[in-house]
């Protein structure tokens, strides 16, 4: 999808993909159970099972439990994105897949066994609990802001707060809780692992918003004392804001990789409205209106595409890729932005109906670029760098 | 808003129906009654119980039938709109409104009384069947496509036909049928009088759509040999081109002013928002980066309040205004929708939830740029008009 | 020009102008005696001569000396912009247009004898010395930092520092100084009166810029110990900083308005090209690609119209109008580069060339777009006057 | 230049030019005679005898005639554009760079020797005599209405027309002249070789724009009976079209890589002024009015770059790469743009005059809009590849 796959296993899971989520889970689009909420737990079973079936659980992680590189992850998770619904047929989807990978990353060999497994599986989903309410002056786009407390209690840990916007919460069987650990100047955290559902784990509501493909929806949670033994935490005590920057730009670029393909999709079903529709005596796309539209989405896609490649090739080099990350961010969901709404404007009334998935595009792209820190978020900290750079010398490039 | 009230009479109009619509109608919004297809007759009953009482019913038409001048009703429609609800309840809304007020220009005595008069009260519903299913080559933006047909039987009419996209057609009493009456070379087409419900007016489905302020959502219709007696014709047979004309310019500018009014709305709580969140170390509003969208908002919104008015002033004159309209049109969706995708950047999480209005004014706006004629159509029209007059060596102004 | 004139006076006038700049003034675009510093005396003097001779000399300004109003000056001074030579003929130019304004309002008699008559009967340039080199610290878009000081000698003052983008300095007889006059935390300035040229009052040199209207360029000067007498106080001392706020709102205003002209005159000559040059096998304007161009200069031109007149009118009702001319400026000035940078593109190869005056005219108002404060100077003031009116509870209009 | 170099040598080469750019040409940019129609024969030869003393003499092409593929000329070329003077210091500027690079291709060993070799020795410049006058329905951006016509006699041609925008005209050796040499439908076009100058080429003037690096400038040219042998036709009779192609996309490419550079350059003095000085009590760059700017370059450049890159590397497969050139065509230069502007804009008065290069790449990049094909003449050709591709179910990538 406008770059070619960079390695021959990459593109045989790759076509794989593509054609499971092209024939088998497209047709669930029109399914209702796809709700406001994203697909139940039931339709997420049967569509997994036939994944399963097919060969494509959770493509982006091998037998031998190796990762992809995000080379190839681009090209896997493009193909996953075709339809809102694939990342959680084939297991792909966030925040699923950046707890796996930080997980593969940081988790004991127990941990793995008890948490990472089950998800890689695709028998289990789960929650990553870090943003907070902003209304109660915790930690949104700014994590310096982290509320949620953990200290210790004899052999464990006791955990307060309350938690904003986790994605999949509902129906998820693992969780990784973000709390601040440390005090003083130079706030530290510490991630927990731990078992979903649970009592002091109470999910106050499921927010209603504009995206709705994710299953379990954003949910507002309260860790009432919440008690989690040592051997839970991830990793090591108070490096939770060192492992999150190395979840950070993965999954960041991971989001960029599934709208891209969801962005690939609304584009073709737009094309093929322009070359089948008139108006005004001619075919849409004979009106240069259209074409033109048709042709920047050309552009921004190649673009968006680019851009993908580029950061993932920037991570695979071992470089936390933060800044690269930041850009990709913007530009991606910015362009796809552009795209799905030229898409709405070109089919007209069908456009904004929910007849086709362009609509719900339109709207899941619009909270992307909200979603893993706000388009200005990410200028913010680019013109920091930029600055720092500047003033020490060093060149754009 | 933004542009003082022309005369004293909308000035008390104004300020009675903005105060309804803050007061009364803005704690409905969490109402469950409010669906997907609008809010549901059980809710419009009461909230138009309350508008009686409060002498805001209908606001734009006097007690003696008159109608307030173009630049009166902006005055009154924009604080109408300050509530996706407000038009639904002060009886200000699409497609009633321009109904009303064709009804008003073209009706007989007698067809004012049975069908304008109840819509007038607010104790009926209309809806206007002009539009065609594009997928069976139909009526979309442009009319000449019309392909519904009425054929004289006896004194009766009978129209064939099917209908798409007919906003508050499920719960209407009251229906304008536009239908092709004439053949050759120049098509025309002559406007019918229904009484709603009707078994010849099948309503095939609701279209679910990315808005939700409609009553009754916008649906496809099936008219299955639908015969309308003669005294049913609305004014001329043969005019319906030139009547859809006559209703077009106000019924595309009350849109404006409706949704400025929302978008005003959501512009307030954006503001109080960056005025009392903070992120990395200050409220939101003093960084420029949020700060110079709300600035982009004010110059936004005074621009589209501008041309609000000035078209509604050409209007006034008794100019057809298609083209003022067109750019009235253009200017002001396009502007309101950059408005309201900047209230839901600015609120980042909160902005695309459903805790606050600002997340459904932006899915109104987004169906607004395409309602009533999609951008690219005015521009089209624009351009031909722009073509004649310099061909013609008439000047820009 | 896309709206009224608002009086039979301002008509009259306003046509007088038009027809003036365009037959007497435009085939001057010519002639070489135009350079990259405007045109020179000689030619200022050869097209003043015909402007008196046709009735048309600083015509804003009556006989009487009464100035017309904001809005009826619009009128006039858009006409008078339909030629980067047009404001230059007949008087209406910066910096000269804002100098006269502030000098029939804060001017003892005297010194409107001596100063200010000359410059109405356009026998006369002057210079208004305000801005400072950045480089050195001084006051660019930021006042509060200016360095050039005034300090008691005698009876006269002494004023040394530097200037920079002295618009008109080369050339004029009239000079007004801004100078500090006061320390301590609440910096206070004054204004001067000067004859020039002035031996003290050393041109360093004339920057080249983008633009090429204004008549002696832009300059940057010394001030080496300049004396000026106690009667060349500009009203009082230690009002600077008030009367730069008495000259700002309509200084800025005027701006927009003789630029609107200009940007018309851009579209009157790429509406001509689109509609009698073809490509691809027919005329432009029938392309979309060039006709919805058009279509948008139309509504950018309208709007910007509209803005004009409506702060005009904040003026006129005798309020200060910063916020209003701020948005005035910025909405003002982005549109006319958009209109101008569409007329480039349309006519392509001859739009960049220098055989229509489009090219000079998109040169002109992308220096616009900075002078009289940067788009985001005016942004970040409106975030703080939005910031104040939220937090006081102010609503927006 | 925010891609790394392909290879080693392209590596060394790229090195060896951006130093050669940095420390000789740069100085040069304050040299009197850099005129509004480029450098002066006099500088040009001055910088290009140091050019080829410092080994950077016709970079891209090896001592052995050889091509850097183009990803490597892009490394190179990136970097001469880092001055507007440095393509022409060392001869990888336009039209030359295409010329050449057309002559490798097509050319006979006898034609090489005598035309090709003196250009890559730098000792000679050409020019490519293809565009003509609109206002005389000629071909601008439409080849297919070529006027210039080659007839037979004897066995020489004569060549009859008039040639516009022929950048490089005057002063150039070397010319390639395209005319119309086939009559009926499918009209057919041959390419002339002819020595310059050359009485019956008839330089009638150098047209004034808005980009002055250019030597030469952009000519009108009177092509008046003027004999050629038959051995100056280059390649073969009737092929001149097809050869045309082989030579536009690189052409259009290279220009994005020069102007590339040069923004880079832009880019540089932006961020070195944004972080050195103040306004309102901090430096600009940590306004982030100023700061979001500048992060937007650094994403508008890195797309850019890759965009370059990709087109690269598409040619470099073999493949014409129309569709592929032209959207880096209008992405690049667009984006380039976007860029120069927003220099432009942070650096405030200083942006706008000529005391930096930053005005001057404004300039140039201005004209690269429309040089090469208009935007929207791309987007025009890219719908139409997408309509076919579309009706042939050829998938977007």
């Amino acid at each position: 999808m406008f770059t070619p796959c960079p390695t021959e296993r990459s593109r045989v899971i790759a076509d794989r993909v593509e054609r499971f989520v092209r024939d088998v889970v497209v047709p669930y689009e029109a399914d209702p159970r796809c709700t406001a909420h994203g697909p139940t737990s039931e339709l997420i079973d049967e569509m997994r099972a036939k994944a399963r079936a097919a060969g494509v659980m959770t493509p982006h992680i091998l037998p031998d439990g190796s990762h992809l590189t995000q080379l190839e992850t681009a090209a896997v998770l493009k193909r996953s994105g075709l339809s809102p619904l694939g990342p959680v047929a084939v297991n792909t989807m966030a925040p699923d897949e950046g707890n796996m990978f930080l997980l593969g990353k940081v988790g004991t060999p127990a941990q793995k066994q008890r948490f990472l497994e089950p998800l890689v599986r695709g028998e289990a989903r789960s929650a990553f609990f870090m943003t907070e309410p902003a209304e109660e002056g915790g930690a949104g786009s700014d994590p310096s802001m982290l509320q949620t407390t953990a200290t210790q209690d004899g052999g464990d840990w006791m955990i307060r707060g309350r938690k904003k916007f986790i994605t999949g919460a509902e129906g998820a069987r693992v969780g990784i809780v973000m709390a601040r650990t440390g005090d003083g100047e130079h706030a530290q955290a510490t991630m927990f692992l731990v078992d979903l559902p649970h009592p002091a784990i109470r999910l106050e509501r499921v927010i209603d918003t504009i995206d709705s493909s994710m299953p379990g929806g954003h949910a507002q949670i309260l860790l009432d004392d919440l008690r989690v033994p040592a051997d839970q935490v991830l990793g090591e005590v108070n490096e939770g804001f060192r492992y999150a920057q190395v979840r950070l730009s993965p999954a960041r670029l991971s989001h960029c990789m599934r709208w891209f393909g969801g962005t690939v999709r609304a584009d073709e079903i737009a094309r093929a409205y322009a070359t089948t529709r008139k108006a005004f005596g001619k075919l849409l796309i004979d009106h240069e209106g259209v074409g033109f539209m048709l042709a920047e989405n050309l552009i921004d896609l190649q673009q968006a595409a680019l851009m993908i490649d580029w950061c993932a090739g920037v991570l695979d080099g071992g470089a936390a890729g933060t800044a690269e990350s930041s850009m990709a961010k913007v530009a991606v969901s910015e362009a796809l932005y552009r795209v799905a709404d030229r898409c709405v404007q070109i089919m007209g009334g069908l456009g904004v109906s929910r007849d086709t998935i362009v609509e719900q595009i339109l709207r899941e792209v619009r909270a992307f670029r909200i979603y893993d820190g706000p388009t200005e978020v990410h200028k913010w900290s680019l013109a920091k760098k930029i600055k720092r750079d500047t003033l020490a010398g060093t060149p754009a490039r």
